[in-house]
């Protein structure tokens, strides 16, 4: 598996890198960020890696160009990896007439209806073949690994650990949706991808994820701003993920509101650094 | 005179606001950011104004969503104001020709060619309109001014505080265009604002106007990454502009050349936490 470096710029110390590769699981060429602190780039030393997943609507370059993220992950020693939010340069019929399915809007699930099944697997993407090439490519410490997320990213970031106990060691989602089987946004996507049969639903919701989780002890750190206009719209109802996490033992959530954030990248840029310090602390960077 | 808030977003615990108003010097509608601190939006605490200005093809936006500045103008406690880099909405012929003149190249300067001459009034927008409706419209310490920018933005900053000594207890600059009389970009600005006379140029050029400043003595901070094309390209030329100071003793320079670091907004982000506690020193912040 390789990978063509498209950019490389120097920023705090690191480098913020962007790379370009063929996707198997998605069968397209894929574009993610990827940023070096500077003690992976001088010494090569091995870094835990924290993984991004961006909501609706943004590529790669989102995160990259707005969130400031990159000075703490030069504080903390870790490799930040954002991958894009859809496949990419495919042609089905439909990608692109909506903001919220299709181009920009893979939701972190793997397709089982046509036409999307041939391409949309964000899931497998993200949770496999994305980190063998990461460990394959970079120099990480490949037992070291987080995860993070905003709104249908936030979503994403949620199922790929509730999913894969054990797999991440720290979790965060800003403004998640937080229960895609009982949202708007969530419907259309989940019906297009998965079929009507809400029975095929539950086990990419992460409230119903969080209900049945019977993995190892994990801890999710949710974050939301209460002038979020998508929380007032009951797109992300972070209540019934909180609701299902309080009758599972296995399942502990910290929950942070912030008075007057609303749903863009200021509230990010804003906490990016917070997050990013819980991570340090679980992945021991 | 009127502010128009366009936006407002709580960022940093503070406000990024956007704002828009009827500009009499530029003889058409403007749009600028303003950040206000903590302290300016709960007390309403006065605090001391920094301006910033912005490079070639930037509107309001780029510095605003790139740039990470609001986590320090929070921190310091400065408003933190940057216009746009050009009049916008008037018809003049070839204004969207090229890049670097006409829409989004200003120049910061008061054009005195047809039929620039009717809008392009940039240097005494940023020095007095914008000011006065800054004044009367946010909590501001009138006395306590600094300004910076960015490329063209830096030499726009260098020349409005050369230009009037003591008006600004604090100037720095990245990566200026430091003496656009020699330059590519430099020549086709003045040519097209002023004419082609070239002896009326030496007065908005900042190498030009460091060799005969006699005013309150200023120190200027230059900022320069080392891996930065235009540098190469001879489009900056740092060099000259610290010669001329080196020989007036009404100007001292802080000049930091940043390894590695090339002309965008990764490297303004890496250093502009520096820059703003550097005017913070200066402004009693």
């Amino acid at each position: 598996m390789s990978l063509e470096l498209v950019s490389t710029t120097k920023c705090f110390e690191g480098e913020q890198r962007v790379y370009k590769h063929r996707s198997k699981e998605l069968d397209c060429d894929m574009t993610f960020g990827a940023y070096l602190p500077p003690v992976a780039v001088e010494d090569k030393t091995a870094c835990p890696v924290l993984y991004f997943l961006s909501g609706l609507t943004c590529t790669h370059e989102n995160f990259i160009q707005k969130s400031g993220f990159q000075q703490f992950a030069a504080k903390y020693g870790i490799i930040i990896v954002n991958p894009d939010t859809s496949p990419r340069g495919v042609e089905l019929p439909g990608q692109d007439d909506a903001y919220d399915f299709g181009s920009g809007a893979g939701f972190y699930v793997d397709a089982t209806e046509a036409p999307w099944s041939k391409h949309y697997k964000m899931y497998s993407y993200v949770t496999q073949e994305l980190v063998e090439l990461i460990n394959s490519n970079l120099p990480t410490l490949s037992s070291k690994k987080g995860i993070f997320g905003h709104s249908m990213g936030g979503h994403g970031a949620l199922i790929c650990a509730l999913k894969n106990p054990g797999l991440y060691q720290s979790v965060s989602a800003f403004a998640p949706i937080a229960n895609p089987t009982e949202c708007p946004w969530g419907k259309k996507a989940l019906a297009g991808y998965l079929g009507a049969d809400t029975a095929k639903w539950a086990s990419w919701d992460a409230t119903s994820l969080v209900s049945q989780y019977a993995g190892t002890p994990q801890e999710l750190f949710i974050d939301q701003g209460t002038a979020d206009n998508f929380l007032v719209a009951k797109q992300l109802l972070p209540e019934n993920l909180l609701n299902a996490a309080s009758s599972n033992d296995h399942i502990q959530t910290v929950y942070k509101q912030r008075e007057g954030y609303d749903h863009g990248y200021f509230y990010i840029a804003t906490f990016v650094g917070e997050h990013i310090a819980y991570h340090a602390k679980l992945l021991n960077a």
